[in-house]
């Protein structure tokens, strides 16, 4: 495993994190997402964790990361499919994942990525910062 | 990992198959993905195995009876993602995946299902404009 794969649903980029994540395999998910956003012209990612079973500093810190980079791409990021253990977890550890929005499942993230300006195409209206 | 990740897109199933199958696996697959196609209702599942670098007679029996069972669940298989090195080894071997669909991408393979008798009535839902 030295990649994610990264897919492409539209104009939205779908990425599922199935595997523990390391320092190089975060790097080239970093690497990887932003080259796609470029060339694909995707304006929105979705980031799947309904796999892991404990998201820690580390992991907080690539998905805070990502989505900064996202969004001085012009995509706006939401991690779907937290488990309720996690959510737990990540207060408990003081993890508040700064500058991250979080939605149920893939499909309500598509919805609030539907509904948002950024897929819309009017980049002046930014998003609420939560 | 125990178990691969089911994402529910509408009324379709999205599987991406990152790590080596075992015999636990796929029967857990199995199990996990009819149970879904029944309690969501889906009417199409893709599989994406972009991140495989071979698909030997255990995978392709794997996504065969996938097929299959999805199939007398009302629900059509699409196999996406496969790379031109994966379908060369495919050939060699013999192999020719029969019932099993497969289109290049995840979009195509949408857009494979949404063509579909299948899939009907209902599409919008399924595909949101993005």
């Amino acid at each position: 495993m030295d990649r994610i794969p990264i897919l492409k649903l539209g104009n939205l980029l779908l990425v599922t994190i199935q595997v523990d994540m390391h320092d190089q395999l975060a790097m080239t998910l970093q690497d990887d997402l932003t080259q796609q956003i470029v060339r694909t012209r995707a304006r929105g990612v979705l980031i799947d964790i309904s796999s892991l079973e404990i998201v820690d500093s580390f992991i907080g810190r690539m998905l805070a990361n990502i989505a900064a980079m996202s969004r001085v791409l012009d995509a706006e990021t939401v991690v779907v499919g937290m488990r309720p253990s996690v959510a737990i977890t990540l207060v408990e550890l003081g993890l508040s994942l700064p500058g991250v929005r979080t939605a149920l499942n893939v499909d309500k993230g598509m919805s609030l990525l539907q509904s948002s300006a950024y897929i819309d195409g009017n980049a002046d209206a930014a998003f609420p910062q939560i």
